[in-house]
């Protein structure tokens, strides 16, 4: 990506028929698309969620505020279309594939979804590491291959998206691990665990990293150590869609924080990463900014699957529009500003 | 609207299966839209961006970055598709209607623009009311006519536009009238005028209300001495469309200022608003909470044409089909969470 291209989308958005910067976000945004996929005419028309699922060892310390089972349960909702981001992608427009690359359970043949299967949930990390190196190897490799999957159906954009009971837990301690900061700046309700549930939650963490410290340096060793077998489908898939030239429309704390575990391994990858939304996950502004970026949408949010990611896809879609098919000032024959000429 | 709707479309929500609450502020747009179409299907498959053109009089005091032209100039370019709304409109598949309500120039037959011109702009404020009573009855009608254009094409949704150089100047004394706020709460840079434009716009604005004082305690006399025609009409467009339970989308600042005025006409019509996004315009922080309107987005967009309204129509579309089209838990057969009892 050259530094010319930003410079060349720019003046292309500043010629268009409107008072300079006031598309707000939408310019910066599209501007940073044209730079990614380097042309000033940028098109994203489809885009696919990839819901990578997978249970986690950790859910049996008691840290989420539903059972274990909901996990495989979902995965039968998202197959018969009732689940919320099913719902917001059909009306949307966008495509969902969900790939289980660990859920508990045998999930014979549900239409939609990808078998990809690791094992049958990571380990649980307070006690061993919740992936050997060759399960994250298999791991990254499913979200590589979903996003070649993806490539071939000729998909401009990838929406990620994620499904575990017991994730926010993972991707809390993988935050720390990756940023340094303090459990109590990392651990939320998720889903909605009460004050008990929380200080739980916090204590699992922080025995998790001090059973852990000597391998959290490494991002992939800290994957492997921490993380979940469908937060590692997700980096896998954030570097795969980066190096395919895709955009990567990340979603809520989980995605973010696999967003940044992917940048650790691969820090070429980060312009193609567009921040879908804030979430009312307590760890996701600091992994936002940790990732320097600055999200699309606020709208109190904290369900995962996608969901932020298919909302936000008619912005970027709409940015995109904008610079490629607005007329410019001299095009439409409009007088630019008082004084400073006009055509 | 029943408060009984608010309730049956909370208890509707808290049954989709999902954590209560996780989806934010799409859940309370789907209540308030249910609420206020009496149904827990809401649907919004078609929306119309009405934008309503016109010339302010007070734009002979420099009160605008852009020269008077532009607004006639701008006609074409909505009409040839190349600005941002019907950009924007065509990417995300929402209909446009141009309606000239006041623009001080002759528009022959221009596709897709409504000939409703009241006269070539409203007079100048500051030395006259901008609107006789029979203009801004005019100027409401054109308003309400363009709704019932939209009802008979069968329309679930209406977002509000506005073109009008000098409209902000318009707008910031009418929020003033309204709400008591000094000018230099109200008055911002629009368009983007300098440090000097600013003062200028300032004092003009304070002017006009020292002129006019006796005549800005009445909504309608206010709209009258300091509005404008597009204001008027936007005004008359919102009333109509809550009379005939269409979902109304508020636009920026200048809609937002209309919206205000309509609500001060008939205070029955508030349920009918949604506020599609915050903009930079320094005035409309304090016309959405005049109105205890939350806005959707908040993208730092201050171009208006209804640009807003059409990015936040895709977040509504997706709150009436959570609600209408999720599973619940009990259909999905999904545990609810854990010691809360379970399926």
């Amino acid at each position: 990506m050259s530094g010319n291209w930003w410079e060349k989308a720019q003046q292309a958005m500043d010629d268009k028929v409107k008072p300079p910067g006031s598309l707000g976000r939408l310019e910066s945004v599209a501007i940073q698309m044209a730079a990614f996929l380097e042309t000033l005419e940028p098109r994203l028309e489809r885009a696919r969620i990839l819901i990578f699922a997978a249970d986690h060892g950790v859910s049996a310390e008691g840290v989420s505020a539903y059972p274990r089972e909901v996990t495989a349960q979902m995965m039968r909702t998202f197959a018969s279309g009732g689940a919320a981001i099913t719902v917001l992608a059909r009306t949307l427009g966008l495509e969902v594939e969900v790939i289980d690359v660990g859920v508990d359970a045998g999930l014979p043949s549900l239409p939609g979804v990808v078998a990809a299967k690791v094992r049958c949930g990571s380990r649980n990390f307070l006690r061993e590491p919740a992936m050997t190196s060759e399960e994250l190897e298999a791991a990254l490799e499913a979200g590589r291959a979903a996003v070649r999957r993806a490539v071939d159906g000729g998909i401009d954009a990838v929406g990620l998206g994620e499904m575990g009971i017991g994730n926010t837990t993972a991707a809390a301690a993988l935050l720390s691990a990756l940023t340094g900061a303090p459990p109590h700046d990392t651990v939320g309700r998720g889903t909605g665990v009460d004050d008990q549930g929380l200080a739980r939650k916090r204590s699992v963490v922080e025995a998790a990293l001090e059973l852990h410290g000597p391998s959290l340096g490494d991002p992939r060793s800290a994957l492997a150590a921490v993380g979940g077998l469908e937060i590692a489908a997700l980096a896998g898939a954030a570097m795969e869609a980066a190096r395919w030239r895709r955009v990567v429309l990340v979603d809520g704390f989980i995605s973010t924080v696999a967003a940044l575990a992917a940048v650790r391994l691969d820090s070429t990858i980060r312009p193609a990463f567009f921040f879908a939304h804030c979430s009312a996950e307590s760890g996701h502004r600091l992994a936002l900014t940790t990732l320097d970026g600055e999200p699309l949408l606020d709208l109190a949010m904290r369900l995962g699957e996608g969901t932020g990611s298919a909302l936000a896809f008619p912005l970027l879609k709409a940015a995109a529009a904008v610079l490629r098919e607005m007329a410019t000032f001299s095009q439409a024959g409009v007088s630019d500003r008082a004084g400073e000429g006009s055509p």
